[in-house]
């Protein structure tokens, strides 16, 4: 630590405080993701908010209804606000990225989030909508010290390019560079090439979880397999709160992200 | 209640006393439209007015001109301020989502409204529009404490998604997500199905009267089905002013509304 | 609950958030008071940091400069902000209060505090400069959800009113009344007698400890005895920093106040 | 220097001691480029970092992750912004100038950069939209004395206009009039003729290294080359970072660049 | 080095770069006040400025004029601007401290300023004015990251309190806590006592040279000891511009401090 390491930052001891409560001591993270219904009109039942809260995962990613819905639920989970949005899973997909920011990062910090989310989709026709988007954020977010978690789908959900590791550390690499703090991505192979991923961009990955698993052993096991390859952890949502047993899901995912 | 119900925030009560406005100490609302002049170019007869207010109705949804043209008239109704428009129902009809913010939270507050109310297109080819816009909205009045009420139309005005229970249901948890406080929406099949969109949404919801019906034994009936399905209330403004006797006819929607 | 507890608001459910990381889910807090060396120019000796951080006291409160120079170490407390001062404790005594806000409730918000405390003395010949400082801030802090302590100490540090339980109640319950969430109080005779100053505010109250007592037996007996009198805990200073074992002393509070 | 010599500015000053940080007090300067990341998704590697700087160059044109990562690793070296961009060397190359500004001028200033970066593509078919963006750039730059260099590349990337010393010169000019404090773009041709675009614009030129060239030595000779024909020095980055040895490579230019 | 650090921010890495100006990479700063002639009238003789500059001391402190006069001959050194003042030497001495902020931590920034300085009077009879100056002052900084330094003057030039070596640690410890980054004050006693102010702190300290002293060897016999004392290192200006070798007083000053 050299000399410099005296001149302390507010704005930096505020990010790490909020970044303290989305990864553990450990540096590891179970996220449980719950921001569908804004865009899906469905997702997380109600009856399945408070066992996933009691089950307390590092952090949930919400809507900004559920945010303002569940205070106390989620008070001992770190807060992750989806940002951008405005589109709906209805009618015909849209071609183009059409989606915006909804909220900003000074809104976010007064709800109580700990975190905010947005997409970041490199190698799509047009990935400077969500690029740009993700850079201006992020200068925004440096400023109050808010914790800037990207979500990097190379190519957009269109699979406009394909998903190889390179191509996902390639995504990822280019969301640190623009100022992201975190990387929520697939993992799209073999759990232990991940590390390509993790390697790439310096900063925490997680890896999502994507739709519904036949096992959710199979879950448990991508969740194992990346934190050894290297991820700070996984993001889950479709396979926790659509399980029978969410609870248990998170408890699970818990177990294997930190190696309890 | 946790221990953090003792922490007491005055936008939250703000935002109380104006909802308690709208919505009556049963939970229940019969809400009066009568917005259409602002893009229709005509709606409610002048003559119409008094009697309306004089049946008290739980609250009145108007135009920027009849809320400061009857501040009296309306004193014991709660208001609504409809905010979005700019476009009139003349010429060819837009193909696009054309409609603005007209007025901001700030100013209904000022005008006296006690929530405003916005469209929301999910499913539309331009929903991204409808939807930041919302988004937006929300964000605003959850700085000042103000009622934001979204009126839900899957796929707009030209069906672009059919009328289900399920697309509108969508729709509504959509547009709560995205922080709407009240829901007003339509009721696409049997009453008693439109507890799918209630249960779907969390917060109020109120059905929408629509075009003028035939008979006005069939508004009663749709506003006492809604609210047996779960419904807060009904929004009702053609069968309400078009009526012979639109006094007679708030009277009979708060009775139905209301149970009384 | 009312009907209009459906209508939820974002600045509310941040602030609940907020006091959740202040007061434990029992409702009961043990502040540990760190913002001496401001004022004191010593205080709280670097060696006992750590310690007293490792025994996890529900909060702490420390001045600016702690706050950046320790946001991992602190990362499991509840952390809060002295925001007035900028008077020392050298040179003659000022006869008024000569103290401003230093910082501002966003600021406090961008370093990561949960809450922010400012004195409140009522009945000292100068009272309307703390009381109206209170006021003010409390209406800023209600803008963004920040949760606001007030130290209530009738009279001021001159005792230019005699502190017995009415006046000790008085001066709560005028900080309550003027905006604050939370009071930090003297218990200025028999712990039982405290639950004439609880209830008088009707929000949490913690009791201060106050100079160094001579028996840490006795610090522990106060904070079992103010929270059996209804108190929502204590809020320690030198009594724990000055200690031989910071670290045992706020491990034995934990345990007087939430009844371990 | 005239009668006017007197009146300072406090703008120039500041621009002038940034300025001192990026071209050394012989006129001339070595910059390493190491913003590929942010658009390639890779690029320098990480233990790439540490040999370069220490190799002292002049300055490092980064991206905004890279600088907030190294600050002290860069302390000795001007640190140059890359401030457009938004855009991904990934699917389908982009026909049309996607770029946007991703960080204010203000914002790089607290980020501690010396000067900031942007493309410029005069004669490619959509010219103006990097050219009124250089120009937007520069205004706002003035006001805050940040150091403004143009990356003038004639007809784009695409090569819609040859690269011959004439365009290069022309498209470096234009840059200049509109704002640019130094130049950054190609060597066409036999270093000898880059007088010509040295002469051209009237303020400092860096000659640009581009793709990986066979042999070390052709590097070094070109940076000698354009420095001998007039050039302020080099922007190299491939051929740096792409090295077996990048310390050495750097110290290599710094001989050349500056004759020692 | 916790899971946190993974979470950067710009505002930091800005505020380090600028530090790495004003302290080398040993830790140790060798600072020349030159802001005597904004409230002496005199000081710094014009022909002493390039010999001083010439030896490359670590910082220089400066009025606003000389900042903007001198740009590239303090180019090489870090560059402090004194923000505070407003009052001359001249006719009857103030009783209080009269001084306001002259300038911005942004037009600072501008200016080219690495790090800004005001004065902090603990102990004064109006100590809030200065101890709230700073405060405030100090929160501007943490936006921008501009370093922060505290001239620390217990009970200010009237002595208010006595110098002693409690009286200054506490001076500049109180400082430090309002926010702080360095602090410069008198070492009141023998040199190897200066431990006591150093350790109380906690942030970087240099000791001030204050009035004309009889023998140069003095002076570097007092920057020696109190580097030994763990000092950061002096701020000198009479001492260095009044002497007959201003050069050579810089670079025998360079040479204790950084034991060379």
């Amino acid at each position: 630590m050299g000399a410099q390491a005296h001149f302390l930052s507010a704005v930096s001891a505020g990010k790490r405080r909020r970044a303290s409560r989305v990864v553990a001591t450990d540096g590891r993270c179970v996220l449980v993701a719950m921001d569908h219904p804004a865009y899906m009109g469905t997702g997380v039942p109600a009856e399945a908010v408070e066992p996933i809260a009691s089950a307390q995962p590092d952090a949930v990613l919400t809507t900004w209804h559920l945010a303002r819905r569940y205070p106390e639920t989620f008070a001992r989970s770190g807060l992750v606000l989806r940002v951008d949005g405005g589109i709906a899973d209805m009618g015909e997909p849209a071609t183009d990225d059409a989606s915006t920011l909804l909220y900003t990062a000074e809104q976010a910090m007064v709800l109580g989030a700990d975190a905010i989310i947005v997409m970041a989709f490199s190698g799509a026709h047009d990935e400077h909508v969500s690029l740009s988007r993700l850079a201006h954020l992020s200068a925004e977010c440096e400023k109050i010290g808010m914790v800037l978690i990207a979500e990097s789908i190379p190519g957009g959900w269109a699979h406009e390019v394909p998903w190889t590791v390179t191509s996902v550390a390639r995504g990822a690499r280019i969301a640190t560079e623009l100022g992201a703090d975190m990387i929520k991505t697939m993992c799209p192979g073999p759990t232990d090439e991940f590390t390509e991923v993790v390697e790439a961009c310096g900063v925490p990955v997680v890896a999502l979880g994507g739709p519904r698993m036949d096992h959710e052993d199979d879950v448990i096991e991508m969740a194992s397999g990346v934190v050894a390859a290297g991820a700070a952890g996984v993001a889950i949502g479709r396979n926790v709160w659509g399980s029978q047993d969410p609870k248990n899901m998170v408890t699970r995912l818990m177990q294997a992200v930190h190696g309890l």
